[in-house]
């Protein structure tokens, strides 16, 4: 049998058809969403969104069930009937506002001008003020669930868009019948069922021990929120591995499939003792471990969040391949574009090239990664990118290759700051689509950590754990650690570190640690007063921003 | 009667022929150098300079004389015997480096291939640690010089590239029998006649009340360079608007001109209460002061350096049309230019027009402008740039702005420092070719300084006040000040600042100050180790950077 896995990311999502039994790709689809990030204008419409709002529409998620799922199974060969079961992955916390029935209120034509009627995608950071008034108010009341967040809840969770439409859009919020993770929502027009994933619902919705905060801290935040759950969410809470709910007729016709399949949650699986590195638009790293400890700044811990029985740790980095993103669709020259295009290679790759013919060290520069914030370990949406050591020779493949490094550092910082915590990883694993790519990116990471890399055995590894849960819901394995086992393999190439490339980097990292902490600390805060200035520029008002 | 100015500069040289009655500027012509700044390889050659280093190819300073000369004599009309007068102005401290009768030792084949035979431009930054050895020997041995440089040389000036030449090409030292201004230089070619321009030799080489640093000073920084003034310059000064010589009949047909017209060796005029701020690839300041003081970070002070009987104080940035032009080189992607081809205009304009429509503050960002180093306050050729505030909303258009008003708070701060000491201007005038052509940096000048902007009434300031020079030379006017009242004049327009610009201004300069001496006085040293890493990367050897 096989199972489907479909991994809903920023920019694009993945269909993939899995071999049951070993994990073979059968066939693999990946379909770029028609709108994509909404952060400029809502589509039709000129008025520019504010700052730091990232929003999509749930058209695009309907097109990967209508149109990426067909063209994978029509790839794959297999007959709809050989799929036993579906796994869903979303990029959380992305949240769909809907009528009580699960429309999305952006579909209505009365809602369709507000921005808060649309999807709030993960890195829609313009609830900033709203984390902060979540953390404050925590501490205040001494809740002991906000160390499970690194002691601060991001502008990327759950409850600070809630919080945000109630206070900015009270209309919307009346007219809201549900606030909803986009990949419960998406499996609740599969299966007909709404359902909230345990482990989404854990890291970004602040349910722990089986159940979201009290009533009493809602209150405490604004009156009107004191019935959020009863009112606008759901306690139907689904573990990982178990069915959310059954493939409708209507879903099994969009898709090209056979109604009545299990349709399960899902995230990327990793084992103890394992660290995986997702690299892609941003970056995660997943880890378990069997005791809970505090860890500064991480996303969050979810005991059962990814494996039953360890606590799943999740760290974050914001800003990762949209970083090269950006550098390369905003700061390259057009020699490098006329070079690629005479090579007949991506842009990204005539950069690489250049850059991989450096000694460490060689270009001058160092950059902080913070373009898109940083999530881990500072949990600060308002922190910004900072480019040091530019002179008149400053190349673009210098400032590319500093960017790359800068990802590295901070992907160092983190599992640094695990292991002070005593939460250690024996193998570090690479996921997502990046590492594939960008050779050069694997082997700075390798340099810059001074450890081993190992590869998942997919570039596709969420879609793969989605597939993994799949095959665990549809009873094809007793377990999520036997499915893995057969079905998530290692690839055997690793990559090892250059002993003489990780002194320099030790150098340049203690610089990077001092900036980090100087600007990301509070001893210049800067880069948020730089921001205020920027938003009355904008709004005409005075901004205030909390000091880091 | 007419005079002709020339002015050379880094990339290329102006010919300006000006009616001496009345500064009437009759014909101009701009000629780039075929060369232009070598930084890279030597001419026909791969192997790769070090960082730091820019040279230029005398054979382009003789390309002025024969074709931009004559090209200007033509487009104006006039006849060779209606020019009175020449004066030549040149950036300084360029240095050439000849035999005995003057022939640059690049010529010779046998020293064609060393770097250290050529001619080192003044953006020449590789003779830092021979300037930090300057600078401390100066102060071990009290001299009381240091102080009319700001209390640092700068490894722009002429004896850093002297020592610089004595200890990495012992053999060049040796063999030249010349190191000389490259003004100087030129006006040899013309007149026959080897002289030294007061006033470069006042500013750059470390002359002041008439002579050059004792041989005590020169044997301290290295025995064999005790007699560096007998064996390799000399003291034949020649005043400001003096003749320098007559031009021989040689040059005169080169020229295009007659036999026997003085030559003047000329700078930028300017006269009391007013600070003269020429915006080209570099940026000068000059204010001319009735008393001698010291100024923090100043390029130099010079009695008679500027205009007879006052003291002339210079100070500068180094890099500021530099700056710009490595953004637009280096940083912008294609768009910008299918834009400017679409539009039929240059690519510098798009950028101004899009930055010029935001508010102040709105793009978030702050740069420190030491792309070229600082030259003023902090005399530093190891600063490096900075660009701190990036989000993956950032666009071309908004960094170019936050380059453009980086370097207006660098001029701020250098006329706030002048200012601190009791040297005032009433009058700020802009020169130099950029303020004509970028109205957005003329503004966001006057709004980040809060002060009136006038402009020389040419935007050859440089060339027109070598043809002041020359009339003076020639005769034609008693003194510069007489001359530079008729034939110096400004426009009518000025540039008025907006207040409500400035008080946005006031809070992102009071960051700009604060990173500025966080990076610039010692705080944070990142540059430097930066720069050390980087020089060790290229060469395989231990780089050791003065602290600030």
């Amino acid at each position: 049998m096989y199972t489907l896995g479909i991994d809903f990311g920023t920019e694009s999502a993945r269909a993939l058809v899995v071999d049951a039994r070993d994990g073979r790709e059968v066939a693999t689809v990946v379909h770029s969403y028609a709108h994509g990030v909404i952060d400029e204008h809502l589509p039709g419409r000129d008025r520019p969104l504010p700052p730091d709002w990232a929003l999509q529409n749930p058209h695009d998620y309907f097109d990967v069930l209508n149109k990426a799922v067909p063209a994978v199974m029509q790839q794959s060969g297999i007959k709809p009937e050989e799929i036993a079961g579906i796994g869903v992955d979303f990029t959380s916390s992305t949240m769909v506002v809907t009528t009580p029935e699960g429309t999305p209120l952006c579909f209505q034509p009365e809602w369709q001008s507000n921005p808060h009627a649309w999807v709030k995608l993960w890195k829609h950071h313009a609830a900033q003020p709203q984390a902060d008034q979540l953390n404050e108010t925590a501490r205040q009341m001494g809740l002991a669930w906000l160390d499970r967040y690194g002691g601060k809840i991001s502008s990327e969770w759950f409850f600070s868009r809630v919080l945000q439409i109630l206070q900015e859009a009270p209309e919307v919020y009346q007219t809201a019948g549900r606030f909803i993770e986009a990949g419960d929502w998406i499996t609740w027009q599969m299966t007909g069922v709404e359902t909230r994933s345990a482990c989404m619902a854990g890291y970004k919705a602040l349910v722990q021990d089986g159940d979201y905060p009290t009533r009493d801290y809602f209150a405490a935040l604004d009156p009107r929120l004191a019935d959020v759950i009863e009112t606008h969410l759901s306690r139907k809470f689904v573990q990982l591995g178990s069915e959310a709910g059954r493939l409708t007729p209507q879903a099994a016709e969009w898709m090209g499939l056979r109604p009545g399949i299990p349709v399960a949650t899902a995230v990327k699986v990793t084992g103890p003792g394992r660290m995986l590195m997702i690299m892609g638009t941003s970056g995660v790293h997943l880890v378990m471990g069997e005791r809970l400890q505090t860890v500064e700044g991480m996303g969050g811990v979810v005991r059962d969040g990814i494996v039953p029985g360890l606590y799943g740790y999740e760290a974050g980095q914001t800003g990762f391949g949209d970083l090269f993103a950006w550098f390369v669709d905003h700061a390259v020259p057009p020699e490098y574009f006329d070079a690629a295009k005479k090579q007949g290679i991506h842009v990204h790759k005539v950069l690489e090239n250049e850059a991989a013919r450096q000694k460490v060290g060689e270009h001058g520069l160092l950059a902080l990664d913070w373009w898109n914030g940083n999530r881990s370990t500072l949990v600060d949406a308002d922190l910004t990118g900072l480019l040091i050591g530019a002179t008149l020779a400053t190349r673009a493949p210098d400032i590319y290759r500093a960017l790359l490094e800068a990802a590295a550092f901070g992907t160092r910082l983190i599992i640094e700051t695990f292991e002070r915590h005593g939460i250690t990883a024996e193998e570090l694993v690479l996921g997502g689509g990046l590492p594939e790519k960008n050779p050069l990116l694997v082997q700075i990471c390798a340099d810059v950590m001074g450890r081993t890399l190992q590869f998942s055995g997919t570039t596709q590894a969420s879609a793969l754990g989605a597939a993994i849960y799949a095959a665990v819901a549809a009873g094809l394995y007793p377990d999520v650690a036997a499915a893995a086992e057969k079905m998530g393999k290692l690839k055997p190439d690793v990559v090892k570190p250059s002993a003489a490339n990780k002194a320099v980097y030790d150098r340049l990292y203690a610089e990077y640690k001092s900036l980090y902490d100087h600007f990301g600390r509070g001893q210049n805060d800067v880069m948020k007063r730089l921001k205020s200035i920027k938003l009355e520029a904008l709004t005409g008002h005075h901004a205030y921003l909390r000091p880091s």
